[in-house]
Protein backbone atom coordinates (compact mmCIF):
# COMPACT_ATOMS: atom_id res chain seq x y z
CA UNK A 1 0.00 0.00 0.00
CA UNK A 2 1.44 3.47 -0.77
CA UNK A 3 2.35 5.45 1.70
CA UNK A 4 3.79 8.63 3.20
CA UNK A 5 5.72 9.48 6.01
CA UNK A 6 5.28 12.20 8.72
CA UNK A 7 6.86 13.64 11.37
CA UNK A 8 4.97 13.62 14.60
CA UNK A 9 2.32 15.64 15.72
CA UNK A 10 1.39 16.04 11.62
CA UNK A 11 -1.55 13.83 12.38
CA UNK A 12 -3.88 12.66 15.00
CA UNK A 13 -2.97 8.76 14.43
CA UNK A 14 -4.31 7.61 17.16
CA UNK A 15 -7.85 8.80 17.07
CA UNK A 16 -11.03 8.03 16.83
CA UNK A 17 -11.30 7.86 20.53
CA UNK A 18 -14.29 7.22 22.89
CA UNK A 19 -15.14 10.67 24.76
CA UNK A 20 -14.50 10.21 28.35
CA UNK A 21 -16.05 13.34 30.60
CA UNK A 22 -14.16 13.76 33.77
CA UNK A 23 -16.27 14.68 36.81
CA UNK A 24 -14.72 15.84 39.85
CA UNK A 25 -16.18 18.01 42.69
CA UNK A 26 -15.04 21.44 42.74
CA UNK A 27 -15.35 22.40 47.09
CA UNK A 28 -14.52 25.31 46.82
CA UNK A 29 -16.83 26.57 44.77
CA UNK A 30 -19.63 24.10 45.74
CA UNK A 31 -20.45 22.37 42.12
CA UNK A 32 -18.87 19.78 40.12
CA UNK A 33 -16.28 20.37 37.22
CA UNK A 34 -16.63 18.36 34.40
CA UNK A 35 -14.35 17.96 31.31
CA UNK A 36 -13.69 15.79 28.13
CA UNK A 37 -10.70 13.91 28.00
CA UNK A 38 -9.95 11.47 25.23
CA UNK A 39 -6.73 10.10 26.28
CA UNK A 40 -7.75 7.77 28.45
CA UNK A 41 -7.28 4.32 28.89
CA UNK A 42 -8.14 0.86 31.51
CA UNK A 43 -4.61 0.08 33.00
CA UNK A 44 -5.11 -3.35 34.68
CA UNK A 45 -8.23 -5.70 35.19
CA UNK A 46 -7.09 -7.16 38.57
CA UNK A 47 -7.42 -4.52 40.37
CA UNK A 48 -10.15 -3.02 37.95
CA UNK A 49 -7.88 0.55 37.34
CA UNK A 50 -8.74 2.51 34.49
CA UNK A 51 -6.24 6.41 33.84
CA UNK A 52 -6.80 9.63 32.61
CA UNK A 53 -4.29 12.02 31.06
CA UNK A 54 -4.35 15.59 32.54
CA UNK A 55 -2.46 18.49 31.85
CA UNK A 56 -1.14 20.53 34.76
CA UNK A 57 -2.35 23.36 33.53
CA UNK A 58 -5.83 21.91 33.62
CA UNK A 59 -8.14 22.89 36.62
CA UNK A 60 -9.40 19.64 36.49
CA UNK A 61 -5.66 18.41 37.35
CA UNK A 62 -5.82 20.38 40.63
CA UNK A 63 -9.63 18.87 41.45
CA UNK A 64 -8.59 15.91 41.29
CA UNK A 65 -5.23 16.30 43.33
CA UNK A 66 -7.65 17.86 45.75
CA UNK A 67 -10.41 15.79 46.10
CA UNK A 68 -8.88 12.63 45.32
CA UNK A 69 -11.45 11.26 43.33
CA UNK A 70 -13.15 11.42 40.36
CA UNK A 71 -16.15 10.09 37.55
CA UNK A 72 -15.79 9.31 34.37
CA UNK A 73 -18.80 9.86 32.16
CA UNK A 74 -19.64 7.84 28.57
CA UNK A 75 -22.03 9.81 26.28
CA UNK A 76 -24.28 8.97 23.38
CA UNK A 77 -22.99 10.11 20.01
CA UNK A 78 -26.18 12.82 20.15
CA UNK A 79 -24.38 14.45 22.93
CA UNK A 80 -21.26 15.80 20.87
CA UNK A 81 -22.71 19.06 21.32
CA UNK A 82 -22.22 19.01 24.90
CA UNK A 83 -18.80 17.26 24.71
CA UNK A 84 -17.90 20.66 23.22
CA UNK A 85 -19.57 23.26 25.26
CA UNK A 86 -17.83 21.17 27.93
CA UNK A 87 -14.11 21.52 26.48
CA UNK A 88 -14.56 25.28 25.37
CA UNK A 89 -15.86 26.63 28.69
CA UNK A 90 -13.45 26.56 31.34
CA UNK A 91 -14.76 25.31 35.51
CA UNK A 92 -12.01 28.02 36.30
CA UNK A 93 -14.78 30.54 35.08
CA UNK A 94 -17.85 29.29 34.95
CA UNK A 95 -20.09 26.93 36.75
CA UNK A 96 -20.74 24.31 34.08
CA UNK A 97 -23.49 22.49 36.14
CA UNK A 98 -25.45 25.54 35.99
CA UNK A 99 -24.35 27.14 32.67
CA UNK A 100 -25.66 23.78 30.75
CA UNK A 101 -28.13 22.81 32.69
CA UNK A 102 -26.60 19.29 33.62
CA UNK A 103 -28.52 16.87 35.18
CA UNK A 104 -26.26 14.85 38.15
CA UNK A 105 -26.77 11.41 40.30
CA UNK A 106 -25.36 11.42 43.41
CA UNK A 107 -22.45 8.76 43.60
CA UNK A 108 -23.29 5.61 45.33
CA UNK A 109 -19.51 5.06 46.76
CA UNK A 110 -18.00 8.08 46.47
CA UNK A 111 -18.81 11.93 47.12
CA UNK A 112 -18.49 12.80 42.86
CA UNK A 113 -21.35 13.04 41.03
CA UNK A 114 -22.06 11.00 37.78
CA UNK A 115 -23.75 12.98 34.61
CA UNK A 116 -27.47 11.92 34.11
CA UNK A 117 -27.31 12.20 29.70
CA UNK A 118 -23.99 9.33 30.49
CA UNK A 119 -25.35 5.71 28.88
CA UNK A 120 -22.61 4.48 31.52
CA UNK A 121 -20.21 6.11 33.99
CA UNK A 122 -18.08 4.74 36.73
CA UNK A 123 -16.56 5.91 40.32
CA UNK A 124 -13.14 5.99 40.49
CA UNK A 125 -10.45 6.11 43.47
CA UNK A 126 -7.30 8.27 42.55
CA UNK A 127 -4.89 5.37 44.15
CA UNK A 128 -1.50 6.60 41.97
CA UNK A 129 -0.35 9.24 39.77
CA UNK A 130 2.68 9.09 36.93
CA UNK A 131 4.00 12.30 35.81
CA UNK A 132 4.50 11.10 31.73
CA UNK A 133 6.07 14.11 29.39
CA UNK A 134 3.69 16.78 29.63
CA UNK A 135 0.92 14.76 31.21
CA UNK A 136 -0.09 13.52 34.26
CA UNK A 137 -1.71 9.94 34.40
CA UNK A 138 -4.01 9.96 37.10
CA UNK A 139 -4.70 6.18 38.38
CA UNK A 140 -8.06 5.42 39.41
CA UNK A 141 -9.44 2.32 40.90
CA UNK A 142 -13.00 1.74 39.72
CA UNK A 143 -15.58 1.53 42.57
CA UNK A 144 -18.51 1.06 40.83
CA UNK A 145 -20.09 1.36 37.74
CA UNK A 146 -23.57 2.93 36.16
CA UNK A 147 -25.35 2.42 33.45
CA UNK A 148 -28.81 2.36 31.95
CA UNK A 149 -30.93 -0.68 31.28
CA UNK A 150 -30.24 -2.90 28.18
CA UNK A 151 -26.87 -0.56 27.30
CA UNK A 152 -24.69 -3.70 27.73
CA UNK A 153 -25.12 -7.38 26.83
CA UNK A 154 -24.79 -10.56 28.84
CA UNK A 155 -21.10 -11.27 27.95
CA UNK A 156 -20.50 -6.96 29.09
CA UNK A 157 -20.50 -5.63 25.75
CA UNK A 158 -21.83 -2.42 24.42
CA UNK A 159 -25.15 -2.80 22.49
CA UNK A 160 -24.03 -0.46 19.61
CA UNK A 161 -27.91 -0.94 18.37
CA UNK A 162 -29.00 0.57 21.34
CA UNK A 163 -26.29 3.11 22.47
CA UNK A 164 -24.04 4.73 19.52
CA UNK A 165 -21.22 5.85 21.87
CA UNK A 166 -19.74 9.60 21.31
CA UNK A 167 -15.85 8.94 19.30
CA UNK A 168 -13.59 12.41 18.85
CA UNK A 169 -11.63 12.53 15.46
CA UNK A 170 -9.34 15.74 16.92
CA UNK A 171 -9.94 19.33 15.94
CA UNK A 172 -13.45 19.59 17.04
CA UNK A 173 -14.57 16.49 15.41
CA UNK A 174 -16.83 13.48 16.46
CA UNK A 175 -18.24 10.90 14.78
CA UNK A 176 -20.51 7.49 15.94
CA UNK A 177 -20.14 3.47 14.88
CA UNK A 178 -21.79 2.05 12.46
CA UNK A 179 -24.22 -0.66 14.65
CA UNK A 180 -24.88 -2.54 10.83
CA UNK A 181 -20.87 -3.20 10.44
CA UNK A 182 -20.67 -5.23 14.09
CA UNK A 183 -18.57 -8.54 13.25
CA UNK A 184 -17.91 -11.51 15.03
CA UNK A 185 -14.79 -13.05 13.23
CA UNK A 186 -15.62 -16.83 14.01
CA UNK A 187 -12.26 -18.10 11.94
CA UNK A 188 -8.88 -19.68 13.67
CA UNK A 189 -8.19 -19.98 9.84
CA UNK A 190 -5.11 -17.67 8.56
CA UNK A 191 -6.05 -14.58 6.92
CA UNK A 192 -5.41 -13.38 3.44
CA UNK A 193 -3.87 -9.40 4.28
CA UNK B 1 -32.17 8.28 33.18
CA UNK B 2 -33.04 5.10 34.69
CA UNK B 3 -29.73 3.05 36.02
CA UNK B 4 -28.22 -0.04 37.12
CA UNK B 5 -25.60 -0.15 39.48
CA UNK B 6 -22.87 -2.90 38.63
CA UNK B 7 -19.44 -3.84 40.34
CA UNK B 8 -16.12 -3.68 38.38
CA UNK B 9 -15.22 -6.38 35.94
CA UNK B 10 -19.28 -6.36 34.88
CA UNK B 11 -19.34 -5.06 31.67
CA UNK B 12 -16.68 -3.15 29.39
CA UNK B 13 -17.73 0.25 29.92
CA UNK B 14 -14.48 1.55 28.41
CA UNK B 15 -15.34 0.20 25.13
CA UNK B 16 -15.10 0.99 21.90
CA UNK B 17 -11.56 1.35 21.69
CA UNK B 18 -9.45 1.58 18.75
CA UNK B 19 -7.54 -1.29 18.03
CA UNK B 20 -3.64 -1.08 18.03
CA UNK B 21 -1.51 -3.86 16.55
CA UNK B 22 1.45 -3.73 18.52
CA UNK B 23 4.57 -5.03 16.00
CA UNK B 24 7.98 -6.03 17.65
CA UNK B 25 11.02 -7.53 16.46
CA UNK B 26 11.11 -11.55 17.20
CA UNK B 27 15.40 -11.63 16.94
CA UNK B 28 15.65 -15.07 18.39
CA UNK B 29 12.78 -16.19 15.53
CA UNK B 30 14.19 -14.02 13.31
CA UNK B 31 10.71 -12.61 12.72
CA UNK B 32 8.50 -9.90 13.85
CA UNK B 33 5.24 -10.73 16.59
CA UNK B 34 2.45 -8.43 16.12
CA UNK B 35 -0.14 -8.41 18.34
CA UNK B 36 -3.89 -6.60 19.39
CA UNK B 37 -3.60 -4.16 22.13
CA UNK B 38 -6.82 -1.79 23.02
CA UNK B 39 -5.17 -0.49 26.23
CA UNK B 40 -3.17 1.97 24.95
CA UNK B 41 -3.23 5.73 24.51
CA UNK B 42 -1.90 8.89 23.73
CA UNK B 43 0.20 10.19 26.86
CA UNK B 44 2.22 13.14 25.82
CA UNK B 45 1.80 15.85 22.80
CA UNK B 46 5.89 17.38 23.55
CA UNK B 47 7.74 14.82 23.31
CA UNK B 48 5.55 12.71 21.53
CA UNK B 49 4.18 9.87 23.85
CA UNK B 50 1.80 6.94 23.26
CA UNK B 51 1.05 4.25 25.72
CA UNK B 52 0.72 0.82 25.60
CA UNK B 53 -0.93 -1.63 28.35
CA UNK B 54 1.05 -5.48 28.35
CA UNK B 55 0.59 -8.34 30.40
CA UNK B 56 4.04 -9.93 32.19
CA UNK B 57 2.60 -13.15 30.77
CA UNK B 58 3.06 -12.24 27.23
CA UNK B 59 5.57 -13.10 24.86
CA UNK B 60 5.04 -9.44 23.55
CA UNK B 61 6.06 -7.80 26.74
CA UNK B 62 9.20 -9.71 26.81
CA UNK B 63 10.06 -8.77 23.51
CA UNK B 64 9.66 -4.94 23.58
CA UNK B 65 11.93 -5.16 26.85
CA UNK B 66 14.55 -6.96 25.16
CA UNK B 67 14.51 -4.86 21.99
CA UNK B 68 13.48 -1.50 23.22
CA UNK B 69 11.25 -0.46 20.85
CA UNK B 70 7.70 -1.79 18.64
CA UNK B 71 5.31 -0.18 15.93
CA UNK B 72 1.78 0.47 16.51
CA UNK B 73 -0.38 -0.11 13.64
CA UNK B 74 -3.82 0.82 13.38
CA UNK B 75 -6.13 -1.17 10.65
CA UNK B 76 -9.43 -0.88 8.87
CA UNK B 77 -12.93 -2.27 9.72
CA UNK B 78 -12.98 -5.02 6.95
CA UNK B 79 -9.32 -6.38 8.57
CA UNK B 80 -11.85 -7.61 11.57
CA UNK B 81 -10.87 -10.90 11.13
CA UNK B 82 -6.82 -10.50 11.04
CA UNK B 83 -6.78 -8.97 14.20
CA UNK B 84 -8.90 -11.74 15.88
CA UNK B 85 -6.22 -13.72 14.17
CA UNK B 86 -3.39 -11.84 15.52
CA UNK B 87 -5.04 -12.18 19.30
CA UNK B 88 -5.94 -15.99 19.11
CA UNK B 89 -2.22 -17.14 17.80
CA UNK B 90 0.41 -16.79 20.43
CA UNK B 91 4.16 -15.56 18.60
CA UNK B 92 5.55 -18.10 21.20
CA UNK B 93 4.49 -20.85 19.41
CA UNK B 94 4.10 -19.28 16.14
CA UNK B 95 5.17 -17.40 13.28
CA UNK B 96 2.06 -14.46 12.32
CA UNK B 97 3.94 -13.10 9.36
CA UNK B 98 4.15 -16.62 7.62
CA UNK B 99 0.88 -18.29 9.13
CA UNK B 100 -0.79 -15.17 7.78
CA UNK B 101 1.29 -13.97 5.12
CA UNK B 102 1.55 -10.62 6.39
CA UNK B 103 3.17 -7.84 4.02
CA UNK B 104 5.48 -5.78 6.22
CA UNK B 105 7.17 -2.00 5.40
CA UNK B 106 10.61 -1.97 6.49
CA UNK B 107 11.15 1.06 9.60
CA UNK B 108 12.22 4.27 8.47
CA UNK B 109 14.33 5.18 11.69
CA UNK B 110 13.98 2.07 13.80
CA UNK B 111 14.12 -1.67 12.78
CA UNK B 112 11.10 -2.75 13.81
CA UNK B 113 8.43 -3.20 10.15
CA UNK B 114 5.09 -1.81 10.00
CA UNK B 115 1.92 -4.06 9.07
CA UNK B 116 1.35 -3.25 5.15
CA UNK B 117 -2.07 -3.27 5.64
CA UNK B 118 -2.41 -0.44 8.31
CA UNK B 119 -3.98 2.78 7.18
CA UNK B 120 -1.81 4.53 9.67
CA UNK B 121 1.44 2.89 12.05
CA UNK B 122 3.92 4.85 14.19
CA UNK B 123 7.67 4.04 14.88
CA UNK B 124 8.23 4.18 18.84
CA UNK B 125 11.31 3.85 21.24
CA UNK B 126 10.39 2.97 24.12
CA UNK B 127 11.37 5.45 26.76
CA UNK B 128 10.38 4.14 30.24
CA UNK B 129 7.82 1.68 31.80
CA UNK B 130 5.59 1.71 34.52
CA UNK B 131 3.79 -1.46 36.86
CA UNK B 132 0.13 -0.58 37.37
CA UNK B 133 -1.95 -3.30 38.96
CA UNK B 134 -1.90 -5.99 36.46
CA UNK B 135 0.18 -4.73 33.70
CA UNK B 136 2.92 -2.83 32.30
CA UNK B 137 2.51 0.46 30.47
CA UNK B 138 5.31 0.56 28.55
CA UNK B 139 5.40 4.30 27.10
CA UNK B 140 6.98 5.00 23.55
CA UNK B 141 8.45 7.88 21.83
CA UNK B 142 6.75 8.29 18.61
CA UNK B 143 9.38 8.52 15.85
CA UNK B 144 7.79 8.89 12.28
CA UNK B 145 4.15 8.02 11.59
CA UNK B 146 3.43 6.28 8.22
CA UNK B 147 -0.18 6.82 6.33
CA UNK B 148 -1.89 6.09 3.36
CA UNK B 149 -2.25 9.02 1.08
CA UNK B 150 -5.72 10.96 1.88
CA UNK B 151 -6.08 9.15 5.21
CA UNK B 152 -5.60 12.13 7.18
CA UNK B 153 -6.91 15.66 6.24
CA UNK B 154 -5.07 19.30 6.12
CA UNK B 155 -5.71 18.88 10.38
CA UNK B 156 -4.97 15.71 10.42
CA UNK B 157 -8.26 14.50 10.85
CA UNK B 158 -9.11 11.13 10.10
CA UNK B 159 -11.11 11.11 7.28
CA UNK B 160 -13.37 8.65 8.25
CA UNK B 161 -15.43 8.69 4.83
CA UNK B 162 -12.11 7.45 3.38
CA UNK B 163 -10.71 4.84 6.07
CA UNK B 164 -13.16 3.43 8.41
CA UNK B 165 -11.12 2.48 11.53
CA UNK B 166 -11.38 -0.99 13.39
CA UNK B 167 -12.70 -0.19 16.95
CA UNK B 168 -13.06 -3.05 19.63
CA UNK B 169 -16.11 -3.96 22.09
CA UNK B 170 -14.76 -6.53 23.81
CA UNK B 171 -15.34 -10.51 23.50
CA UNK B 172 -14.68 -10.62 20.43
CA UNK B 173 -16.58 -8.09 19.08
CA UNK B 174 -15.93 -5.44 16.54
CA UNK B 175 -17.54 -2.57 15.24
CA UNK B 176 -16.52 0.67 12.47
CA UNK B 177 -17.72 4.46 12.62
CA UNK B 178 -20.31 5.81 10.67
CA UNK B 179 -18.65 8.71 8.32
CA UNK B 180 -22.48 9.89 8.17
CA UNK B 181 -22.39 10.99 11.88
CA UNK B 182 -19.40 13.17 12.02
CA UNK B 183 -20.21 16.39 13.73
CA UNK B 184 -18.52 19.53 14.46
CA UNK B 185 -20.60 21.21 16.72
CA UNK B 186 -20.45 25.07 16.42
CA UNK B 187 -22.09 26.90 18.98
CA UNK B 188 -20.81 27.89 22.21
CA UNK B 189 -23.87 28.63 23.75
CA UNK B 190 -24.95 26.43 26.65
CA UNK B 191 -26.52 22.98 25.84
CA UNK B 192 -29.58 21.61 27.05
CA UNK B 193 -28.79 17.59 28.23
Amino acid sequence: MSRQSAVPGSCYFYYPRLVCVVGVRDEGRDTTNFAPVTWATPLSSDPPLYGICLSPKTHTYHLVLKTGEFTVNFLPASQAPLAAALGRLSGREVDKVRALALELEAGEILGTPTLGVAYTAAECLLVERHQVGDQTLFVGEVQRIHSIREAFDADGVLRVDHVTPLLYLGSNTYVGTDAESTTRPESLAPVES
